[in-house]
């Protein structure tokens, strides 16, 4: 079933990828599907082993308000990966890099998981949102990268406040700022 | 010698790794190595397989001041990867995901031939500049992660201008701007 559901979210996406299909291929009914992981987001996230849950993790971050909403969200990042999920997104990002299918799914996961519900709050039209949601990506996975692969100091051995008081600002900026966005055409007001 | 130079300089660093003692573990005499390499600048980018010289690419745009240095930096960067570096750059960093070592000596590439080189013409104070210089690192990596490795749209497609107006003004924050700083204690001015 989960590997029927990785090539799936990975060769369909994962919007179009539904449990249906899923549950064809895997040759079982779709019932069975939403009874072991009840919900299409939890299927996603069992079949490319996610180092956690943002559905679980991201409410109570978006409820605070977009003031703060990079801070925010580079200390959840930093909490994620300072804590038990390092070992497992270590693993997502090193498949990811290594082999196209992973790269597609640690793709969807951020889109679909992440960038979709943070930006989601702020309610903008869909080009602006996905433009500042890819931007927001550029920065949160070089710092998974500057601090937790390559280990560039003193960004590596920084406490989680320090890096949220530098990067959070640049993520604010992606999120709420002024932004020449690629592929979205400035309003002619 | 090659293989000798990428041990050295992933176990001692750049800095430390000198001619003679990679010298010494290939059984060469360093005249030899001088000979073949020029330099140790140019014996690293060898060793590891570097995408492109930054000692070549570097000064032009630092001669063009500090008031554009993050859209200047951020265009090279595009430059290298949108072109014929990309190759061997993606291999770097699949390596390095992969392989502690690799991870190490891009690292120190990072680090010692374009990092210091972009941050050493603002005069910094060591620990200031090493701190820019790592938040840098995390915007670069985090652009080649989303834009060559996971392809996050619309930043995957978007032109090499787009992304320079978008994300320049981030690494010139890092590089000039008012930032907080991991590991430098702001002055009691």
């Amino acid at each position: 079933m989960l590997a029927a559901a990785r090539a799936a979210f990975a060769e369909r996406g994962f919007d179009a990828a539904s449990i249906r299909v899923i549950a064809s291929a895997a040759g079982v009914d779709p019932a069975l599907v939403h009874h072991y992981f009840g919900s299409k987001d939890k299927l996603f996230l069992a079949a490319i082993e996610a180092p956690a849950d943002p559905e679980e993790l991201l409410p109570e971050l978006l409820a605070g308000g977009t003031a703060d909403l990079g801070a925010s969200v580079v200390r959840l990042l930093l909490q994620v990966w300072d804590g038990p999920g390092r070992a497992a997104g270590l693993a997502l990002v090193r498949s990811a890099v290594t082999n196209e299918w992973t790269a597609r799914l640690l793709r969807e996961f951020l889109v679909s998981q992440v960038l979709r519900r943070v930006v989601g709050t702020l309610g903008l039209p869909r080009a602006e949102a996905e433009a500042r949601g890819s931007l927001v990506a550029s920065q949160l996975i070089g710092v998974v990268m500057a601090r937790y692969v390559l280990r560039v100091e003193p960004l590596a051995s920084a406490s989680a406040e320090e890096l949220v008081a530098a990067v959070g600002p640049t993520v604010q900026r992606y999120l709420t700022g002024d932004v020449d966005l690629p592929g979205v055409v400035a309003p002619t007001t």
